[in-house]
């Protein structure tokens, strides 16, 4: 693939920094981030990009998104980036937007299924409500992070095994969890719902999400409001953000739904993603999957989100849950991959994982035809000592 | 009362807006409120009110809090404040602060007791993680509006009656939730958590909560990722923050607590908080209850929600959960005043209610000895026509 799936047909946004600068818009292309600011681009107001987060820029709404790209592949073809390229290996980058509000949809049948069993074991693995909507809930929007921000081990409490009082300490269950998520423009204002059929005028782009599970916390804790510090101590995303533009020859048809949704949830639009996506645990390839094969799209997911009225806002996320596939090999989570913790993963080196040890590095990656999604990565570091 | 709980001991926090201008940050006293700006207070950098909402002053830390409420406390003895005051009917308030993030706690051990044995007939009340820890999750931070803002109906799934395929429509069991909420400043850096001990350094300050609640929405949705749409329409709060050093006073002894928490929960200081609260439909006082009673305080929701490393940010809103006393007219919400819709609740004007109607108007209040916490008010407007 040209460019390493980073070619002028995906020109994914992100924010970068040299060492003593501020952290600026760029595009990525290739091996280079091309700096937004220094552009003077004439399709947005001069200050833009001179901000150190890309929520200006999404405000302006998607047809500044269009005239921005088509007016960038014009600079890029008459070499007017040269200038202001700056090879990655000098940059670092920062999170791309400020995040607002953070939703986790559940939205993978096989994931939702195998959950069920494990934490359910004695009754039908997905709820009465599972096929009727996309599931979610709201994470902490604060502590999302960019891919290579270090993921210190949670301490908190851990369920006794005999239903006697928990224990306190650091999580022995450290999990990861590969999502795709995608990143919205401001929608309409409160009271008024998104129609399914309106989803693409406020879906700015795509990041990879690695949502890190801390199992015995979120076993604990889960009932009845949901996560909350299961989940809460970090949400790792991938630098560039992918515009649904370059996402368009990814779309094909998803899997039936059975039963028929209601009809705010209706689309026959080709919304599913034929994203293919593997983790990596230390150099070794644990799982591969696929999007394509989520129940509910990013459609349905954000005309349900706001059919009570909520409104979104430019930067929020919105994250599909774990994508699961039907394989053994292609499941989302190392709870899935081991079943619980039952048949220990095998690495390269020789050595098992059921869970994630201190020092492991998990890492995401994705790519669909000629389209990278890039990593999102992140080391586990030991717990605080007490 | 003296300045109907608005004198100088309170001096709360927030952003009024007159009809030409921008919201600028202001306190309180009596029925004026002191625009920050103009005074060029010496005690902070200039730009620090010269913002739309008070998370530049929040971000300054507690010393700086202190600091301003003195100089502000001199200023006024001087009457150097007269020329900036403005009588509160000239003003409409904004929202106070940019809510980054949102945790709704569920710290009541008769509200959660309630809600058991409505939503779970066949099981113990309390799950038994409840006498454990704090229960929480995270709601919808852009959906928190000030008090006044108009709350439209919402539409969404609701669970059939027998078991079948859920209808789509507007909200049957529109319901409000008595809530107190703190508002944090800046906490450690990701991955350090917040001692129970140390909480003091991080509340800002106070505000009333109306968790407004879609019942049938949640009861429907909310398994086993917690409540979602049922909450995410719309989170009024009071417009002036009521710092924590006007709180001081209202301190007392909470609840005893059996099992004995973890030692991260445990304080043996007064972090109970003396405040009554009553909730008002359509000018008839319909409950009154006392935050006194909530069984998990301040400084262990804020050390529980971060115990596992989670970062807060200034202008975070945690809020306790719906405040219900033991006395039947003691319940913070509808469901529970009513028990589940069986017995209605009879207004002045000879109405009954169940749950709210379109048009009425639910109000909060609070007061604690000498201290206001204001009002939130709502208008429950008609759902968005299909």
């Amino acid at each position: 693939v040209p460019d390493g799936g980073f070619g002028q047909e995906n020109l994914p946004w992100g924010v970068v920094q040299s060492s003593p600068g501020q952290p600026r818009p760029a595009v990525r292309l290739g091996g280079d981030a091309i700096l937004l600011e220094p552009l003077r681009l004439a399709s947005v107001p001069p200050e833009t990009f001179s901000q150190g987060s890309l929520n200006r820029f999404i405000e302006l709404g998607p047809g500044s998104w269009a005239a921005v790209r088509q007016e960038l592949q014009q600079v890029i073809l008459a070499g007017r980036d040269e200038p202001h390229r700056v090879p990655l290996a000098e940059l670092r980058n920062a999170i791309p937007v400020a995040i607002g509000d953070y939703v986790d949809f559940y939205a993978s049948l096989e994931h939702a299924s195998n959950l069920g069993r494990m934490f359910r074991p004695d009754s039908e693995p997905l709820l009465p409500n599972w096929r009727h909507l996309p599931v979610g809930y709201h994470g902490r929007a604060g502590t999302v992070v960019v891919s290579g921000t270090p993921v210190r081990r949670p301490c908190g409490q851990r369920p006794s095994p005999d239903a006697g009082p928990p224990s306190f300490g650091p999580e022995r269950r450290l999990d990861f969890e590969i999502e795709l998520g995608f990143i919205t423009g401001t929608g309409p204002p409160l009271g008024t719902p998104i129609p399914v059929t309106e989803a693409e005028r406020y879906i700015f782009g795509f990041v990879l999400v690695n949502d890190w599970s801390a199992r015995e916390l979120q076993r604990w804790e889960y009932q009845p409001l949901g996560p909350f510090l299961g989940k809460s101590f970090a949400t790792s995303i991938s630098p560039w953000i992918v515009p649904l533009d370059a996402v368009r020859a990814l779309r094909v048809s998803g899997p039936p739904q059975d039963p028929t949704p209601l009809e705010y949830l209706r689309t026959d639009q080709p919304w599913a993603l034929d994203i293919e996506l593997e983790g990596e645990l230390n150099g070794t390839v644990i799982t591969r999957t696929n999007a394509r094969g989520l129940y509910w799209n990013v459609a349905q997911q954000l005309a349900h989100a706001t059919v009570n009225g909520a409104s979104v806002a430019a930067g929020d996320l919105f994250a599909s849950g774990t994508i699961s596939g039907t394989d053994p090999g292609s499941c989302g989570s190392l709870i899935e991959l081991s079943w619980g913790g039952r048949d220990p993963v095998r690495l390269q080196d020789g050595s098992e994982r059921t869970f994630l040890h201190d020092g492991d590095v998990m890492l995401i990656r994705a790519r669909g035809g000629t389209i990278s999604f890039g990593v999102v990565s992140g080391r586990i570091e030991p717990a605080q000592p007490a």
